[in-house]
């Protein structure tokens, strides 16, 4: 009998996302959001029956999922956008499962996000764009009646609802003014007090929590390089810090009422890590997870602990603890079509000193020896501060599989790595990060992990951004080059994003008219003419983030110039790839682009 | 909070088809194929854990399913069409899942059809149309060195290896006339026997098995209204019944070694029955099962019986038990997006006097009174002997949640009611069975099951012919028809059919030239004239049963005479509809046609 070949390309995109879940307070029925049947919808399981049922058919994105507290069972409230667009709003599903309704919806390009359920189940919280798009409207829904009231103007920047204590008087409010700058403030009819004791110094908060009327406890990183979680109590209008992990950021915060503790993820550099804290006893422990990467915790009021996460050799799934950790029961199994784990890449994490002796961390994907090409793919991270982790990316693992190494540096500005690290990249999107994509480059050479002539670069969303200023700046390094939609010209791009993004763009990109030259220092299209390796540029039509303009300002110019560049536009996606089918096809024909220019 | 609305027509195909499954032999995996992602797949289990994972991708349609023997895991055998077009050839899977591989195929229009595999999976017996396209030839091939060998010439009639000794000495063949007349025979080097005592009788014999080397059990309805067990010894050249049940036909032989037992299922009417039999003791015991229809029963070595099968209101689903049958797991979650079986309609067994004082038994699914449109819908079903039975169809329970009530009355011809009433649609299409129908309309309007002026006609196959023959030879009664590829002139259908069906028209349906007048009387084309109601005619392109050409005559001859026809062709569909977004469009057509008639 003859052997079976090896992997395709396909195969490795014939795993699933699993996206978002929820389990039901009896936890008799979880739902979660896949893309299992092709496209994104809602699927349901009976538990402790596992089999997935179809329980909403929409066919688009899901951002939160809820159900009707303490198991009436009248409605699940989903968030649905349109083909990518990010516009989520408020749909209510049937009970027993069925077609999503609409419910707190509007024109198409508003916005209307989950913010709060009432204990009861009667009263929605929820965030809206419309009549405040730039800095969002925080109102209340009463569903009995269909009542709808405004609670809190946004105002200076978004302002979102985080929080709402029981008796529906004290409301938390979190504002952001860049992704390392978020306040965090309670209200209480028109009082307004700041849970942080200077709103002017430069920190977060989130995932606040009221213990009890009068404390809230958050996470914040104010005044510490790593954030850590913190109380505010209302009446004596005092902070405090609570408690910190040594060099990791906490990251996520699960209030468990029935225990008086709480449960929480840290990140510490390429991984997560969870946490029990006991408020009583002060006492913190670390739980065993199986996977490597938190996506979604949920801790029901029995103490179950249930999570979605993923390793960089295993897609999502959702496991399942009743005993705090000692062992995790795994509810789905989304892995790759024919492929083991064993038969995939674990990386190495590495660091190397970059231009100016800071140390950068990286993972290294090395193609196992009986696949290795002998080519290397250069991956800067998107974000830019979603940090590089180990976590499943079909495309890592199926140009691995092919023979392709893959280094992912996590360049100043990636999380994981402190404050002052993720603030590197703010107002200096092209200088400092370069600089250590080039240090990595030059290290990934020094150690034998590439060859000069070997050597490709492929990024998405800010990474794209990065290929193509690498490109521009630095074609002597690289084959060719692949840009998935990435801003091209920091001019348009600022101006282009959504109008509750435009607030934060000052701290995190800078101003167009005060940092004229800086932009245009930055932008790739200022390079246009060190372009000269072949580039394949991939672009969502419906991409809200970056906008279709700015792929297609930069295909035009290089054609213009005679360049050899592809151009791939996905009419039905946004900034990301929601279908399946389109997935394998950008990443089919992205590897058709690296072997024509092997 | 607003009522949610009723379920909509697109709801009720949101179940999937499950086709075929098979467990290992250690229990461990079990296989199934199924359009769970919207095409028909291969998706496995790792038991006792249900959550189903894509074990091969190919997005067509699967014949067989298995295992290497003895869990040595070093392929996993399937067959596949192309779009429907039922030229199944052989292919392997990787034992770990994958994409298949071709093992034994050849030409588009060839098929292969998987017959045997030795007990060590090393020689593959199939059938094959290739060099021998009416009879079929049955050949093995060496798995390991890729030899292949003639084992036996079709003659006379399709002649299908059905089973093979322990020894692979004795082969056991089954040569068909007709549904209703197969021979079966053992071949032995060249020496041929027939298990019954005389092979020019009409009966049918089926499901062979060798128990020991010397012992073949077997299905067979010779001399007998019913088809019961029998067995065949080779030495002594003899033929004896083993055992049978009263006014019901055996339809499934199951050879449960471990036990010296026989596991089978029955056909009684409408439903279908599980039985035990022991053969030592001849004890027979009958098992409860979950569903009333089974459409695949395996039994493994330990005893556990698995089974495929579902209800009016279940859709497909495999169950298992482990207790004989006192109580079923459920190891699948098939059902109607948002809902309950109890809120879809259980059919009556209802029956009715035809035209010559003959009983007919029909399924009366009454629209439940809330959604009663005052509307019937008379089904005439397909085959034409595939009798109607308590099963579920999207279709049936879609239509009756809109408040149509659906009449499908198991007219002459049908299986179920003994061999003789099977035979009495042979030669006779258009007569019995059409005043069978007749009759159950008029019983219809006599019992207020339906209105004189709100009755529509539907039909598929055998059905779309009986459609297109009742709509041209009593219009009156109908308000408007659809024909889902029914064959329209019998004498264009005759000869267009797949060449191994070809010997058994003759008896089935008859010869165009010395039954000449009856094709000219029995065809809708005759009756153009009366066809004046609004018609709707669905057609796949790629149908190798009921050709395009069927319904392009049709179409084209009304339109001609500028009748009210509507056409709707499946580029990509054979004679049923395997793709979920395609089987939406059809119904959801056929819905809005009914509405706009009404």
């Amino acid at each position: 009998m003859k052997q079976f070949p090896k992997p395709t390309v396909e195969q490795f995109f014939r795993t699933y996302a699993i996206t978002n879940f929820t389990v039901s307070s009896d936890e008799q029925k979880l739902l979660f959001s896949s893309n299992l049947n092709g496209k994104v919808n809602v699927w349901g399981m009976d538990l402790p029956d596992t089999f997935p049922y179809l329980f909403a058919h929409n066919d688009e994105s899901i951002s939160f999922l809820k159900f009707d507290p303490k198991g009436r069972w009248r409605y699940v409230l989903a968030g649905y956008d349109k083909d990518g667009d990010e516009n989520h709003q408020i749909y209510a599903l049937p009970p027993t499962g069925g077609l999503p309704q609409p419910l707190v919806t509007g024109d198409a390009e508003e916005k209307y996000f989950f913010a709060h359920l009432s204990d009861d189940g009667n009263r929605l919280y929820y965030m809206t764009s419309e009549g405040n798009p730039s800095f969002l409207n925080a109102r209340v829904r009463n569903l009995e009646d269909d009542t709808d009231t405004l609670l809190n103007e946004g105002e200076t920047s978004p302002t979102n609802l985080a929080a709402v204590s029981d008796d529906e008087q004290a409301f938390v409010y979190v504002r952001s003014f860049a992704n390392t700058y978020v306040t965090g403030f309670v209200k209480i009819g028109e009082e307004i007090n700041y849970l942080t004791p200077d709103p002017e110094k430069v920190h977060v908060v989130f995932d606040p929590v009221f213990t009890d009327e009068n404390t809230i406890y958050f996470v914040t990183d104010y005044e510490s390089e790593y954030s850590y979680v913190a109380k505010y109590e209302i009446k004596e209008k005092a902070f405090s810090s609570v408690f910190s992990i040594e060099g990791e950021s906490v990251e996520t915060l699960k209030w468990h009422k029935e225990s008086n503790s709480f449960y929480l993820a840290t990140e510490k550099g390429v991984v997560d890590v969870l946490y029990h804290y006991d408020l009583e006893s002060d006492k913190i422990e670390t739980l065993t997870t199986p996977i490597d990467v938190i996506d979604k915790l949920q801790v029901t009021k029995s103490g179950n602990v249930y999570l979605l996460g993923r390793s960089a050799t295993v897609p999502p799934n959702i496991f399942k603890t009743t005993t705090n950790g000692s062992d995790w029961e795994q509810l789905t199994n989304n892995g790759v079509l024919g492929v083991n784990s064993e038969d995939m890449v674990e990386p190495d994490v590495v660091s190397y000193k970059s231009f100016d002796g800071m140390e950068i961390e990286g993972l290294l994907f090395k193609a196992l020896p009986e696949n290795d090409n002998g080519y290397t793919i250069f991956w800067p991270h998107g974000g830019p501060q979603a940090s590089e982790r180990k976590m499943f990316r079909s495309m890592f693992q199926c140009f691995l599989n092919r023979g392709y190494t893959i280094f992912a540096p996590n360049f100043r500005g990636s999380t994981g790595y402190g404050s002052s690290f993720v603030k590197l990249v703010e107002q200096d999107w092209g200088e400092g990060p370069r600089l250590d994509c080039v240090a990595g480059i030059e290290w990934l050479f020094e150690n034998n992990h590439a060859d000069k002539d070997k050597l490709f670069l492929v990024g998405g969303s800010y990474g794209g951004y990065m290929a193509l200023l690498l490109h521009g700046r630095h074609p002597e390094y690289f084959k060719a080059v692949v840009d998935i939609f990435g801003p091209s010209d920091l001019f348009t791009f600022v101006n282009s994003v959504p109008p509750h993004w435009k607030p934060i763009m000052d701290r995190w990109l800078g101003d167009p008219e005060r940092d004229k030259e800086r932009f245009v220092k930055d932008s790739p299209v200022t390079y246009l003419d060190g372009m000269k390796k072949p580039m394949l540029v991939i672009q969502g039509a419906k991409d809200p983030r970056v906008v279709k303009e700015e792929s297609d300002q930069i295909v035009a110019k290089l054609e213009k110039e005679g360049r050899d560049v592809e151009y791939l536009v996905l009419e039905d996606e946004g900034h990301g790839f929601s279908k399946k089918e389109n997935e394998i096809n950008v990443y089919s024909r992205m590897l058709e682009f690296l072997e024509k220019h092997q």
